[in-house]
């Protein structure tokens, strides 16, 4: 039973978390877990960090997750290294092995072209991966080079040849990209064309700030997508969507 | 016995330091006391997380952190909630039965008069509880309302009715909010004032950053009471108040 | 094994990673160890630390790091205070007492003239320490004062008298300090000319900011010595050497 029962709050919300694992220790997501759990479904072990680290830890940290019914991925930029050599299958069969049950297919540092990639969602869907794509490049530079209304073609593309969620990339910094300017703030147009012309439930904004997290649900509703979501703040961001910070207090 | 004992140092210090734990698992919280318990004395649950974490795990943790002599109470939040509600006296007898034994009376995110926030710090007081209040406003704009005499008042006037202590809101940020500004630095003029006018010993400034902790301790003593410091900071606050970094080395 | 052996990547690089342990509980350590430990050799207990924490904490971390061939030591800080006190020998003693097998001389809060520096670096291979030292001042104003000649010179001057590596400081945050501006870029001029002029094999440069280790990498070398590490980015920090993270895949 939660504490504070007797107070009335804003119920639990229809959403997807995602949160980002940047290679913790077994036991500190196991202790981390007995408090969030419930609060996201989505755990990235975070761009290249898988391959620094044992299989059998993989493993372990898979079933932990899987057992809170949380799914786990790596990072898009292992997709990308698979995709440059050739071996999206061996991949996919690597992901199963390792006990994964869900992918990012992304070209944030890379090029792929349009028919691969709506190729390799199909592949992950037949395999049995809950498919995620990622829009957006990590360089700011190039990444400046997608006008909004590439975005907006490339997320309903990947969601129309079967992608179960776009994110728009946000990056760790959450500045300087997509949505973002140099500070971290919202760029208020492009959000409002980004939202307005895709499917809001498929679409998952990275936000790993605090003012972005707190704009973003005040915009768009508190049972927004976010993703990219410090493991320190997942009960901090659960409590932005239901009302129970200052920020969002009496708003949502 | 601690390291590097032949070594002259600057003594413990009697202070109030408050930590903010924002929902953190109690195996981590067990490990991290082995190392910083003797360095505070009371820690918060941060605004409203109380309310997502299960009864039993918010009861274990505030045995462990009262085994230490660390007092624990939930953030102002819920007592805002429980205002707004007009049940201020179930929030009392839930705290009792979670086990807290300290309790913050604010008005960060709400508004209450100044007759029924009298009452809440004389009710929290008669159920044997260390009585916290806060000053100031969670939202800028209107934080900004406050003048430097009124904030000196509402601090005077809760020390009056009977609060133990009276926090001046800082935030987890620490910027754009009472004597910080958008950056984060301190307002001198409104330090100085607030300062001068209220009793010291009484007065809990929260701040978070490290430049903060630095400028307090060296404009106000080493033994200023500081508030919302982070877990992974408590020992690097110590080292400044006992001259053990060189922020402060040969200064305290 | 590691996990998608099949793909792939950029060798094990060799070279020097200090990580900056701001006294972190025992069994944490060792929780984070079992994914890290193999991609870095030196922990530092930072600044003052040290002595605020149990005797028997401090050797059994030591125990622990040693176990994984990671070296330990406390901030110069302490040698700082053993110094001002003219206790060096009794500082030796006490570090082997507690376990450390490596030691930093730096002058970053104080002032040591140049013989005893020179003496402390002797005496502390003697001893059978791994001897680092340091060159910059903690103070901005101060460090302000420091030519680039002057750095140049104090950092050779150090190595010839037996220094194992010296390390550039760049304190925790990485801002307004030796090769970083007050926003924490890199001022490339001052990075050059010091680069140029000492041997890249015995220098350690402070980069606390991801920024910062990128930039270093693609400038000097995906086996540049880094330091100041947080515990949370040992991984990162691993995967921008490898290329296993957008910043610097294909480019090392």
């Amino acid at each position: 039973m939660k504490a504070f029962e007797f107070l009335d709050k804003v119920g639990k919300v229809d959403t997807n978390t995602m949160v980002l694992d940047k290679a913790m220790g077994y036991k500190t997501v196991e202790d981390m877990l007995t408090i969030t759990a419930e609060y996201f479904n989505l755990a990235k072990y975070g761009w290249g960090t898988s391959m620094l680290v044992d299989e059998d830890i993989i493993k372990d940290k898979n079933e932990l997750y899987h057992s809170y019914d949380i799914k786990t991925y790596p990072g898009g930029t292992l997709f990308e290294l698979a995709n440059r050599e050739d071996k999206i299958d061996e991949y996919f069969q690597q992901l199963d092995k390792l006990g994964f049950n869900a992918v990012e297919i992304s070209d944030g540092s890379t090029v792929i072209d349009a028919d691969r990639r709506a190729d390799a969602i199909s592949k992950a869907k037949e395999v049995g991966l809950y498919t995620l794509t990622e829009v957006g490049k990590k360089n700011p530079q190039k990444d400046k080079e997608y006008s909004e209304d590439m975005r907006i073609e490339l997320i309903n593309t990947d969601i129309q040849n079967g992608a179960d969620m776009v994110i728009v990339e946000g990056r760790e910094s959450g500045k300087n990209i997509g949505i973002y300017d140099g500070s971290g703030n919202i760029k208020a147009d492009t959000l409002t064309k980004l939202y307005e012309n895709t499917p809001r439930e498929k679409i998952m904004w990275e936000a790993p700030q605090k003012n972005q997290q707190v704009e973003l649900i005040l915009t768009l509703g508190n049972d927004i997508n976010l993703g990219n979501i410090n493991t320190n703040d997942i009960i901090s961001l659960e409590t932005l969507r239901r009302g129970l910070r200052g920020d969002t207090l009496g708003k949502v």
